[in-house]
């Protein structure tokens, strides 16, 4: 095998480009994969272009990507479950399974708040390259592949890694009674799946707030029952109005600045729960309104949190697929051919004012 | 209103026949309901046929009857929400809501185990006459009956008193991971509603064990992905081949003798669950396997328990079938018509030997 | 008895007085109780004196006070299980059992937000006259009142009504692991019942915030192990420092402006709890941190809520008491003789500047 | 250091004598430990002399042996957090920590049914020596092991091994409510630990069953209220004799033969929660009572596991007994000195019929 590798990086701040780096060693618990498709995510573009994260604190050129099914190209000496050839699916989040953080039941954490996420994490600390390159590494491979099980597709499973893993647990978060009513606010492609997820997790009225014609359309599809257009109408006003002034069991924010958690507060019913999968990109608070949290005491359950990761996570959304429970692939907007289409799908992910986008996926072999 | 009318009752152990009562009379907050559509239960044949209940403690004749959708036609001078005409859902259980046992988290078993139970139940101390009359009496309407939708048909609303809720009630305890995978121990009506409850709370593959074929295909288009067939085949063995000697996240047991407690066991992984949901009609103990169950430590969960009552849970289920999550009434096998058809469905359910038989409905009136 | 009696009301924002009002009629189901021991409650200070309430929306003079143990003088004639003569203790939230929202599992809310409140709440709408009067009325007395045990004090029982059901709520919310860290912000009586809350539920070390010197004292005695003095140093880096940065895995709030909310985001571990029970009087938003809320990703998991009432939620905390589990009465720091003394009493905790005060009450008859 | 070390070990079924075996060499995570304070287990007198399993899957001579602190003596170069001269808990259950067992959150059954458990283990596949030898060996050290905070003593630490985690567990599985009651049967150690943890988590009242008078006089200390001597009346009329025929919100089986899983289920009320860590040594099934179960509905949870390890759940333990919430070392009857004492502590807890004895341990060093 070659030594060196090309790679699609952030470069600095705002700036992106090829590099060619070492393709990475391995440790005696570790894979390296060749990514076979890949999907590029909003989260990416935060990180490059709205100064999510301080310089000082970054490793330029950092390979980006971290939503990819490959190929395993090489396997450590001690990794048991996966061999040269196997189809993977690589989630996200790629934890270190041995610290007190997963003893304490938060993967996601382990080592560090939200340092489970590795892949194209920029920061020296915690970050590695991601898989928008040649080959990638992936840390304890029996903990954090999971094969591509028969009947699943590379495309349908490109979005276990992060839209399934993150919309779900949008879901899981908002703790939905059976039969109940929820509000997703969000209906990009992590929204979709929280619409999905709420369907699966036994949500019988689900309402989204989106406006493009297009996503409201896979909306419905996922199973949204009603659509309130925030550029027509007042989201809070129109779902109050909906249910009668009673609110919703449930609200799901995968989309929105700071003023969603506000919104969402004002839409549940005293013991509702806020489940939050989106990424707060800005302000130093996020507001929770005094009299609808019913000065501190109305039970409105406020959770937020990093999708979980690893092998059991991949293989029983994996499994939701192969079963028929859901099919993501419906979200794919645009499919790009090849690896070196990587920075125009990066790119219209960027721009997101294509009427059409949804999500954009490279295939760069089948 | 007429002060005497009819009603399709149990005489005696083993025995039934339509007898002539009294109209029920009202308390401040009850209603007199009149029923359109009725469908004849399992339980009331176990009552009836199998001795279950010892005849000194009984009250006979008791009207038989506790799956109905009706119409109000009076209610006492304290229901708020009810008025003379509305259609509704009567489910079968109707608990007394002013109990320690309903504070506790409890109303199935308000007022004393199983004692939320009152419709058909043939106890003196505790049940009441039940629903195949030309009128039945509801205790606190407010709390213990449901509008029906618009989108909802009488003929589906009656599977929300009883099957959707017992069986959705199998899935609930059984605590199923999404993605997970569930054995569904019986496929008779509440287990082809385990079925739809476990694919509604998140199940990926469901591995249903049955014989009857019309069954089997309602089981898969319920959400089975796998059926085993126990006259072919042991369902334990089965069930570990096909999981690769794994087993089950969880395993839901909607029907057979006490020994499916045993197998449900042995096909759950350590830290699986177990939901029974099925009346257990004979033996003086259930046999909990002493080695499978990890000599008592592998945390595998065993759980039973009476279907959720009252609006709430009526409403919720409803809201189901009104979005479009799920169609009970494909389970309908025969529709009788009028009141007095009732003898007949019930009939159909005691020989249970026809082969197309799932469930019989009674349309009184449309 | 006669037809008239005094209280102690709330005359207007900012005002209180005597009135003489009717003794209080009764329903089918309801208690007329004569207090035996009372106690004034911060919150009945908030309504009175901070504008908590719009003018327009209140209804005056309203009988203030929600902590009593008494006496029952007379009951309806559905009430089952009280008798005039049997000494009970009256839960501040005394709710409507029949509601929908108690069918969600939330009796707090019970008819809308917080709406289980009603002794001294000065809202036309949900309001009514509290326990500083010579009778009182209970709403659903079986549902309501609890007796209380031999081996239980009046002046402990007392404190069973709010302080020690408000305080282990937030313990409660606080999701505290077993040998886990909390951080109680507050030590007057609810942080102190927060922090033997916190002690009951399991937590090894337990960190106060607080200053004053008595109730550091008390702190202690209920089992707090560290002490922060805020005046003294900053709580959030204290509590980093106490713990090696690492944070606590619980917080509970029970006092403080709504900067409190971001001290305790800082201070809990990725997917730790805060548990708030504190009333928030000001501001319209409270504000969540941004960064250390984990860019909304950290799992860290922010709860509030009006504290459990009824008869059940009585019978276990008196329970508590009489098996020696806590004795409440180590909180009284002064001891008032006499229905005259009432304002008293209140005047002592509006003041909050006596070096000793903790909790006052008011002993009419032992 | 020398190569060859002393143990005591199981020598066949039924058989016990000193070996001489290598001393274990250590892969990179691992550690080796010497030990300190040691405790013989009742677990390892079934595994001896009850044929709990048979001779053809078995290891002889096993070294004996789970309970232990000791001192680390040598750690591989991967381990992060300890090194020679660390005093250490052992927990009794040292999992491999990479598993998706572990994902799915029973590190108990990592790798199968009870494989959390390696210590004195006789099985071929899964087993090792266990800690009655000069060394031991402990896999996963960042992972496994928890250092002795100060201010507690090597004493009390050993407890936190076994002891302990497997009582609160027990306490833990039980579900119990704030202020509940609970009945808790066996009073040998694990039983004084389930006492001592369902105080700790908050249990009003605590009835325990057992018979010793010297085991009573601790059920006392560590917080029982009510005590049946089974030896003198029928523990399940007692318990409900005592709760005026209610019965308990929570059961915790610590001791007996099979027929105790009846007993708890039938003293729990509907809706309560029996939590078993009793190891079950005989018969082919466990009996669950038909009628008492609610013929498969009366919501009384039955579940039963292995305790807790690993690091936290030991740092968590000893947090406890830092904070001065419980004193294991009240269970110690016999202190012995030396390695040499060994023997004797097994032979006393074999024989069982001291009339004091509670729990003897062995001061190898202090």
């Amino acid at each position: 095998m070659k030594e060196k590798m090309k790679g699609f990086a952030m470069l600095d701040l705002g700036k992106t480009g090829w590099v060619e780096k070492p393709v990475p060693t391995l440790g005696p618990y570790d894979a390296l994969v060749r990514p076979l498709v890949v999907a590029p995510c909003t989260s990416d573009i935060h990180t490059v272009y709205e100064g999510a994260f301080p310089r000082e604190l970054c490793d330029f050129p950092r390979i980006l990507g971290h939503e990819a099914v490959g190929e395993v190209v090489k396997v450590g000496e001690k990794v048991r479950d996966f061999k040269p050839g196997d189809r993977v699916a690589v989630p996200a989040i790629t934890p270190d399974w041995r610290t007190l953080d997963v003893q304490r039941g938060y993967h996601q954490h382990s080592g560090g708040m939200l340092a489970g996420w590795k892949f194209s994490n920029p920061l020296k600390s915690g970050g590695k390259d991601g898989v928008f390159a040649e080959y990638f590494h992936v840390n304890d491979a029996d903990m954090n592949l999971a094969k591509i099980p028969e009947g699943v597709s590379l495309e349908q499973a490109v979005f276990a890694t992060d839209m399934m893993t993150t919309g779900f647990h949008g879901a899981e978060l908002a703790d939905i009674p059976l039969g109940g009513t929820v509000a997703v606010f969000g209906i990009g492609p992590v929204g979709l799946m929280a619409i999905a997820g709420a369907k699966l997790l036994g949500a019988a009225r689900i309402i989204a707030v989106g406006s493009r014609p297009r996503l409201i359309e896979l909306a419905r599809y996922y199973g949204a029952t009603d659509i309130v257009n925030y550029k027509r109408e007042n989201p809070v006003q129109k779902i109050l109005e909906l249910t009668n002034g009673e609110g919703v069991d449930s609200a799901i924010i995968a989309g929105g600045d700071s003023s969603v958690i506000a919104d969402a507060v004002k839409v549940v019913k005293p013991g509702g729960t806020i489940g939050n999968v989106n990424y707060f990109g800005a302000g130093d608070y996020l507001p929770i309104p005094r009299i609808e949290w019913g000065v501190g005491m109305a039970h409105k359950t406020i959770r937020g949190g990093l999708c979980p990761g690893g092998r059991l996570r991949m293989e029983r959304l994996l499994a939701l697929i192969k079963y028929g429970r859901v099919d993501p692939s419906k979200m794919i907007s645009h499919r790009l051919k090849g690896f070196d289409a990587i920075p125009e799908a990066f790119e219209l992910m960027r721009r997101k004012d294509l009427p059409d986008l949804c999500k954009p996926i490279v295939v760069i072999e089948e």
